[in-house]
């Protein structure tokens, strides 16, 4: 099963939890349609090998997606005992769940009610605590990078200051990444707040050296005006001013104060479609993997992740406790700052 | 020298401009810098073979490009006589200038006032009149069609009808081939006005037939209601529902008629910049090469243009009459109507 | 029914060819499997609009391909009985066949028998006559292209002499607007017979003035010795010289002059391979619908063709007189050499 | 100083090495010309911000590189003390060298001889001990995964069996890599000697089930026939057999046991031309940075190593102990096998 939102990778775990559990063990196997949707209205399919010989490199995922179908409110109501009669009707010995912090806190519950589970990590934000990496999230770094290259040859030749707003509402990792890799000259992130007084000094200081100025600002970032942090621009928010997300909102402050054009793009989509790159397909096929191992261990109620090179894996309890957020120290940040990176602080 | 807004090719017109001129006559080749504004200002730059050795491939321009310096009209003032006697002053035989229609109006005064010009083409949008295709175009078009491959997976997966808004604010062929290319399921562009009631429609059939919609739609497409047509979402117009331009507006209309989510995205400066593709790299080095063969012939006062598979040229002052749209009986109009795909109409 | 090698776009064809067909004249389409060994061995398969929904962008042919099935002799017999009646059997009312000049010709010799046959160009080659472009052309220059900007890098790093061998046994289109594109120094196709004292001139020259030199050359490209043209290392030959091709065998020659490293490159089979460029995908998708149109207007025995922007068709007769190859007044090629390219001549 | 063979990724060590130490500490910075054999002759050219704020993307490296200059054996002379002089003219503080494991053993001894150095470590091939990834790596894998999946179209449509010969003389990785990215059926490195048998068998078995086969082999792969290992294909032996190298060896052994038609493709130097992946931008990003550190820390005879996210150093006598070869328990390798993908034993 597949849930939460779509993330290149999902049909190369599809492809390897499939092809590992067959071919190792003659195991059948089962595909849930929309996430836990699928379990609850009982919508299954058989995988078989030639189901997922050549997914590996679709985007999306074969089986659908749902964000928001939780049998433990769903419209309300608890159908988590149904959800579960339809896992039993089908003889489920063990679910693979691939999905974020959401999935695994109600997959967690499944465990725990005796539906045996291995979760596989899946966010383009690359901001679930216990791994290194998730996959996805080279992918949106790619088309980050390549969309902040397509905007500074742009941007140098008609001397403006472009800003590309990136994904991450909570964690600034792709636009930093995205940003580090295309040479961005102004990074913003939500986990530094930025003064706009700053990126304005910055713009200026960049068009007088190079002519122009490339901003890469994830779409969680926010202002910091003295100690009040202004969050009016945030993404959902009732203010007018988040009509185009904070990008567009720090477009019309730089306009107000500096002579340079300023123009503003906002990738949205984009950055979650499409195939994945080859280091995200082997990462996702590494996890599908090693999830099939832990199914055929018996090593259920625990999370595939990545430590350095190798596959391990954490109990699925413990992933729900926060998301990893970019740390002061993160080697990325201070590269960032020692390279002259304005960072809007 | 580069005018209007940038594209890519334009460092392959420089190029090969550069190159035939000093390789087949060993003339002496200079840069003016932004556009019109480097002839008012006299800034120029000389071009030398290592000056272009490299910058085949390179998105923008060298030169650097300026959108609005028109020297009949700077701030008001007629400063052409400055301009003229700049490029006098310079020893200038013979002007090559790159840019669209208004550029070439602005060449084609020059001319009249005895600066000889040569005039090449570019647009982005492939809507200059006499040329059968402009370089920058197809470029632009696969930025189009990657963004819709894009969606696509992601729209297949959630079940979702999804907006792309392209550039295209008089002519929709970015639209129109970015959309075929990619296979798009509803194409909407400013010649054809849609009904958003027949698009809604279309919406619900793809969903039926294969769980999601993909619409592609030109920024200056627009609605038609009984006989009124509704520009109130046109760029530039004040009317606050313009905010994200016509692909936002359309989204939210469908949005209250769908029982599917319906998300919609921009693409924005993402279109013009980046290098050229192989095939406008091609065209690109053709017209520059031809420009550079009509000033060594003495053939001032003209245009380059494609026609079928060779250059040809046309009259300076022809250029201005009007822009190429995309006729009703445009082969890939047709097409795109007999393989199912909803115009909106 | 797809014939003769494959090549990025044909699936492109197939789409256009089955949606047209049914959606404006509700008719029965049927895919006839890896050309013309399925119309004699009778293996059929129905082609529903589900079948060609997701198809445009993927490389090859769904229908597969027979490089070398011909009924009128196959294996030393005459077959052709044997699939008319297949094609009868089948209740086949037209037959659309997309292939190059070889497969045109056995189409020719089947409408003549009565099976009303309409013809759509394949050859990436681009050399087809009477259309000004063929589908999966584009697509293989940007492979060429890619390939040889990656060579440009690690040529100019190292000041090396980089040879890259392209496809083009006969004509060299692709070599002649992938080297373009790429910004080649050195262009050698079959229809220019290069002399190899004057590539190694060449090569010095580049090497003093830029550091490196890049060379593009077409597999049917070959050397001409004083009055002697020089064949031994042609493709097929039975010279051991050929090994490698003639890229490997020019590496040899230039390794025994220049002290400049040299390095060769065979691209083979990638360049065939993969997804069509926007550019093809339109064009193939023009020419399946311009296809179903002769079919559905009843005009047979003819083949689709490019004519400027728009679609025509020609006789199936006139397409097996010869090949069209790079002519001496080709643009292209007068460019290249104004520019400054070495033509080995 | 960049030494050994180019690799994406080396102007982004450059363009960081440069700002940091520049906007960090007012150091002044100077690059070497061509690897050692810049030290030897004393070319040196300073680096300035200007010099590096647009090389990121680009391919090889703006110093140029030089396989074979070794000071200490520089065509059968010592002249290690003359490099050292030229050094100490220039006012060298510090010695920044990328390199592969041949450059740091020269590093290592110059280090010992009085000139402090910090070392960046560089291979395409990844085998470098004591760090987790180098960059490079990331980028010739894309490059072998989208070789792959043009070759699989293709192959599909003619039911052939493809080969493909990667880099990698020593260790697998980048055919391991590339070929789990892009779905090989075959996957052939120096660490796991092959049956040509077996192999043979896979294709039969691959050709049955799906109608193709794809083989990905490191070109130091080799076959093990009994118990002798058969090497004559290798690189550099005078067998004659090793022309085309050791995949089309593979060719014309399985051409002679299958009814299927096979054909190979050696990918050679674009692996290591072009630009760098965004993984690998950022990854010499943080590399280059992490010098400057060590350099700005005075912590010298050191090498820059990732460890998991983080970057550290080891000693540089340490690198030259032998290279990181694919493991028979690397989490990869076990995949592949698990996943059913033939590895050849």
């Amino acid at each position: 099963m597949t849930g939460g939102g779509d993330c290149p990778g999902l049909n190369a775990v599809i492809r390897a939890v499939t092809q590992s559990l067959i071919l190792q063990a003659g195991v059948r196997v089962t595909g849930i349609e929309q996430g836990f949707l699928g379990l609850i209205e009982g919508r299954f399919r058989p995988l078989e090998l030639a189901d997922v010989t050549h997914i590996l490199g679709d985007g999306g995922t074969v089986l659908g997606a749902h964000n928001a179908a939780n049998p433990f409110d769903w419209h309300g109501e608890d159908v988590s005992a149904q959800a579960l009669a339809n896992a039993r009707a089908l003889g489920l010995d063990a679910l693979v769940v691939v999905g974020g912090d959401g999935t695994m806190r109600i997959a967690h519950r499944f465990d725990q009610l005796g539906l045996p589970v291995v979760g596989v990590p899946k966010t383009i934000d690359n901001d679930l605590l216990h791994t290194d990496r998730t996959f996805g999230f080279d992918s949106a770094v790619a088309v980050v990078s390549e969309a902040l290259q397509r905007l500074q040859t742009t941007a140098r030749s008609h001397q403006r200051v472009m800003i590309l707003e990136t994904m991450g509402r909570y964690a600034g990792w792709i636009a930093l990444h995205g940003g580090l890799a295309a040479g961005a000259d102004i990074l913003l992130i939500p986990e530094v707040p930025f003064s706009p007084h700053i990126v304005a000094e910055a713009c200026t200081h960049c068009v007088a050296r190079q002519g122009y100025a490339l901003i890469c600002i994830a779409e969680g970032a926010h202002a910091a005006t003295g100690k009040q942090i202004v969050r009016a621009h945030l993404p959902h928010s009732p203010d007018p001013l988040r009509l185009g997300g904070v990008g567009e909102w720090l477009c019309q402050q730089l306009e107000g104060t500096l002579t340079s054009e300023v123009r503003s793009t906002q990738l949205g989509h984009i950055q979650r479609g499409g195939p994945p790159t080859p280091f995200d397909a082997v990462l996702a096929t590494l996890f599908g993997w090693h999830a099939a191992q832990l199914v055929l261990q018996g090593q259920f109620g625990r999370m595939v992740v990545l430590r350095g090179q190798a596959c391990a894996s954490v109990p699925l309890v413990d992933v729900a406790q926060g998301i990893r957020t970019v740390g002061l120290n993160d080697p990325a940040l201070l590269a960032a700052r020692d390279l002259g990176i304005c960072l809007g602080n």
